[in-house]
């Protein structure tokens, strides 16, 4: 019916701004000129107080994972015991990473719809005092958990082991404070409450981590942090960066200062309580608990998810994502992030509202005839 | 003067076609949608002219450096015997990542002002019958040299090596026949003769380039091939792509199809012909002779060569690029590649005119001064 007016409601790429998407289009200059040089690290520094830190934040041209991979590349090598906490699709993506590279991995599983627990990361790390690493996900998007990453960093109590953090799809979205959670690594990317589009990743190290920087055997070129380091002197990126994203993202900033992080997040928490208010009132099934609830993406449960969706998006031009891992094909995950305010939750809960309804009346429908 | 009408001519990242720049700011859509899925895999097919295979090719969301890195990653395992023909500061990158991964590194050395002799290739792959892969550069833009990538693959005559070519700023500006002069592996990027915005790379394997990915046994999780391989039997990537450079790059290879692929060459080689001719006709020297001159971009010679460009700039808003590695002050380049006309050469050639004028009688003036 209104498939017109596409309406993209998937945990990323999120919207982006029409601001921010002409910026996408100016004319291209110099990455190693003036412009550039005197742009590039002032857009780095005003990242700061949404990964809360003082720290200075790199950016890759890639996706998140690439970040991720320099996380892993420039931490580890053959044989160091790393810990991943294990609890959906991006959770695995951290001991595939470590896999990869020859860690010594150690995976604490976690269910994939309820937040990694602090109290059994507590007791791994008490009985295993040589575990190097600990990767966990902020918001493990796939199953629509927000992880609790200052529990967890206060569960180490003294563990050597530095924490390292996916905020690819909390960043912007919820509080990320890695200096007081005594976070040691904490990788993000463009494209989810950024507000702006694909290509671009974020990686920024403690004191601590970049110790590890200087130790760390694995092959690594594109990634190699001291190569960011060298070149972000110069104000520059080692590697022709994507020019345009650091425009995009100046303008998205620009927003996202003028509503004031706090409003943003606010925000946030406002879209994702009046989702499950809607999911519940629908008579769904949420695949999260409150507590462990994201801010930025709500899962549903639904038996042929798939096939609802779909319609959805041919009927209404609204796009809900599909599950991811063991998921894929029982849930459905409408995102909430960035660009999007509670009017676009209402209009997610209407063409639930619709479709569901018409799904009933057809299963029912179907029913009747099997029943015949 | 005119610095309000900026014009690079740098050796890239180059100017974008407006029509390009607007795909750029297009609605974001989904990366695993059907829309997606469906244009994705077209556009790939249309780059394979420009590189002269029936080979899959493969994107990256990355710099030109991450398809050089994927190339390495996926062949080269520690202690594999590597042949790098170095003539320039991306010949010695090749050098470096092989380096990086651990490879037992040969290296060729080249003078930097001219190309890579193939008969020193075929003597010395002759007395090193245990090199497995051959890294070379086709259009080393630091030095301004097209290097002759078919004789090069031509003096294997028969040797087990692979044959790797940095296509970067070539491919679309130069004939790239892979399948024909039998190379390997291609890597190329968005942001030079593709006339679209940096961020994104691109890779090309042969069927016996494949055997190696198998083998190889570097860690890799980004630029893992097999991974791009999988997720393009679906029409996706393995990660969240820059869905707006596919747009990008569709809205390009109608224009490059438009004017027709040998035309697109041929403005290349008048431009470079022009370019040579004027600067010789202005008493400059230029870098590198006829016979190895790039088709893309002209290096210059000349003592003070960075007050020079900043003064071009300054004054009339043409940017020219530095010299790179050993001739970092020593040259100035002109980029003339992908979306540039011989009336972009004239422009080159008029402020050079200008500037170099003023620079002259300015010289002039302080010799008398000091002569006083």
């Amino acid at each position: 019916m209104y498939r017109f007016k596409p309406d993209l409601r998937i945990p990323g790429p999120a919207p982006v701004p029409c601001g921010v998407s002409i910026q996408m289009s100016r004319q291209m200059i110099n990455h190693r000129g003036e412009e550039f040089k005197k742009r590039f690290p002032r857009v780095l520094k005003r990242l700061q107080p949404l990964f809360g830190t003082k720290n200075t934040i790199y950016m890759l041209t890639g996706s998140g994972t690439s970040a991720m991979e320099a996380a892993v590349s420039n931490l580890v090598s053959e044989q160091t015991p790393t810990l991943c906490l294990v609890g959906g699709f991006f959770g695995k993506r951290w001991a595939e990473l470590c896999l990869s590279y020859k860690a010594n991995v150690h995976i604490l599983n976690f269910p994939w719809n309820s937040g990694v627990d602090p109290n059994e990361v507590r007791a791994y790390l008490k009985q295993h005092p040589e575990i190097e690493i600990i990767f966990m996900v902020q918001n493990e998007s796939s199953t629509a958990v927000l992880n609790d990453v200052k529990a967890v960093s206060e569960a180490r109590e003294g563990h050597q082991a530095l924490l390292v953090v996916d905020s690819v799809s909390a960043l912007g979205g919820t509080p990320m404070e890695m200096d007081d959670w005594n976070v040691d690594v904490v990788v993000s990317a463009s494209q989810k409450c950024l507000m702006t589009p694909p290509g671009t990743a974020f990686i920024t190290f403690s004191p601590r981590a970049k110790e590890f920087v200087e130790k760390s055997e694995s092959s690594r070129y594109y990634f190699d942090l001291r190569k960011c380091e060298e070149y972000l002197m110069k104000g520059e990126t080692p590697f022709t960066p994507n020019i345009n994203n650091v425009f995009a993202l100046e303008e998205a900033l620009d927003m996202i200062e003028t509503e004031g992080l706090e409003n943003v997040f606010s925000r946030h928490y406002l879209m994702r309580d009046m989702m499950r208010a809607g999911i519940k009132a629908l008579d769904l099934e949420l695949l999260v608990n409150d507590v462990d609830a994201s801010p930025t993406v709500t899962g549903i449960k639904f038996k042929e998810a798939d096939h609802l969706r779909l319609q959805i998006r041919e009927h209404y031009g609204v796009e809900f994502a599909g599950g991811q891992g063991i998921y894929a094909g029982e849930i459905f995950r409408i995102g909430h992030m960035g660009y999007a305010t509670p009017l676009d939750v209402l209009t997610s809960l209407a063409v639930l509202e619709l479709e569901f309804k018409k799904f009933g009346e057809a299963t029912k429908a179907a029913e009747l005839v099997m029943n015949e």
